[in-house]
């Protein structure tokens, strides 16, 4: 079933131990939706400038991603740029070019609001709100924030969250958004903010999923290459709600098995981890789902005793 | 089936957020002894000062470790005190004093040279070969090291570890010993260096475990209460080694189902999660078998999708 993603479309430009890249197409709606893709009809709603590249929009549209509510206005594209450390552990931004997402105001097509699946990519919680109540058919929503929300918009980002099924950040947003390092019960804490599934990344060391009545935990895919990490987050937050919107997920009803929530947190390890084996969204022009479910199995192997 | 445990007993001070403690037994050949003791007869080689407890000997041998390879001398028993950082993650070491550790030649009782299975724990690898040398009838072998042995004693190293089935390190140990950074790639160049089976430890967030026929991993148990870290990786080497040992696993022989290293591995996770929930050793004065099984069978219900 169709699924909405609401984020950043960006070009970045990015430097790893591995290689540079000047300009690329990114961005967390970009990401989300490539992955997402692989499961699920997605749409999207985000915002572009006039030097938004035919071919980006080309490799969106290959995916299937209905681009009606990719809005293209005067300005530039929101422009990232970054450089990673050694160990790829810790990243430095180097620019950010707020550009034409500054003014952005996200504006849901009629014929997206009867979807029902809403994954509300990091952007102001109060935008994430406003997209969210245009939604009348939604049958789970949930999305992403970040520290900078944490930290100055902590009142706008609770009452957003309260309206949310599942949320997903990682391990420091967490303990942030909580005051709380111990992740259990940060985790605790969170649950009591409105979300009944709060799925933690952890990066390279994998990630978690915690709900009242389960807890599930994945490590980290062990990459023989890892040459880019920007959007692997993203990209695990398409597999997560791609997988669930294509199985037709009812995360409201309680009526389900909980073991395929426990599978939409591999998928959203496997397309994280595919999405550094190359720079920016490169690993999408080739990737396939017979690989990803290929990958999917190699999680079974490694994690069965 | 019976294994023997050589390294340090010592006495420690510890301060961790949580609280702090002035002296209280520790050691790697302590932690492990007392971890592998839950699974499999453990006989321990190491050397202790006049000033050492009659009711830590007590502890050691209610759990039934054999002590006669437990040398006591003239002088006082190795002393550590270190510190925890606010997230215990890292800690600082305030004081190391030797004493009677600084002059440890091993002594293996003629009783332990059968024994099959041995667990070297962490000293210098000169010792840990004399050692070995000395135990004809070993089925399997193996041990930890630290980064000061694998910078300053490398190739005494290197030739100890030639001879092991097994090595068992943490991550940044794995990384410094291969000269790589990418854990895939440096597991690699290990098992170049001898062992068949290498484990690595990533404190809170698990352990993996790599062979040339396979590729195990495990996330860290999610402890509500952390309250002290120190020996948590010397009791996942005594789970380790200790279930393999109860197991009778032979693996020299490579007749093994691969599925009970992979359960070794998890029982290790279990045991150094356990050490964590109180000072020191403290832990193992209540804690049962039943108690770890249970916990086992928990890392299934939250492993498994």
């Amino acid at each position: 079933m169709s699924l909405v993603v609401i984020g950043s479309v960006a070009y970045d430009a990015i430097e790893t131990p591995h290689g540079k890249v000047e300009r690329t197409l990114g961005g967390s709606c970009t990401y989300i939706a490539l992955s997402a893709s692989y499961f699920t009809k997605t749409s999207i709603v985000a915002v572009v400038g006039q030097d938004f590249a035919e071919e980006d929009r080309a490799l969106l549209a290959g995916k299937g991603v209905d681009l009606e509510g990719l809005e293209q206005v005067p300005g530039k594209t929101f422009f990232w740029s970054g450089i990673y450390s050694s160990d790829m552990n810790d990243r430095t931004t180097l620019r950010t070019d707020l550009n034409v997402f500054a003014e952005f105001s996200p504006k849901l097509p009629a014929s997206y609001a009867k979807e029902p699946y809403l994954f509300l990519g990091n952007i102001q919680p109060v935008l994430q709100s406003r997209v969210q109540r245009q939604m009348n058919g939604v049958r789970f929503a949930g999305g992403d924030t970040m520290n900078l929300w944490i930290s100055q918009n902590r009142d706008e980002l609770l009452a957003t969250v309260r309206n949310w099924d599942f949320l997903l950040i990682n391990d420091s947003e967490a303990r942030m958004l909580a005051g709380e390092h111990n992740l259990r019960k940060a985790a605790e804490k969170i649950l009591d903010l409105g979300p009944n599934t709060l799925v933690i990344k952890r990066g390279e060391y994998g990630a978690m999923m915690i709900r009242r009545d389960s807890l599930f935990m994945v490590p980290g895919y062990l990459l023989v290459d890892l040459f880019d990490p920007t959007g692997a987050g993203d990209c695990f937050a398409g597999g997560f709600v791609g997988y669930l919107a294509e199985r037709g997920f009812d995360l409201r009803s309680g009526l389900f098995d909980i073991r395929e929530l426990h599978r939409a947190v591999i998928y959203g390890s496997v397309m994280g981890s595919f999405c550094c084996e190359q720079f920016g969204v490169q690993r999408f022009r080739t990737l396939t789902r017979e690989q990803i479910d290929q990958r999917f199995e190699e999680f079974r192997r490694f994690t069965a005793f």
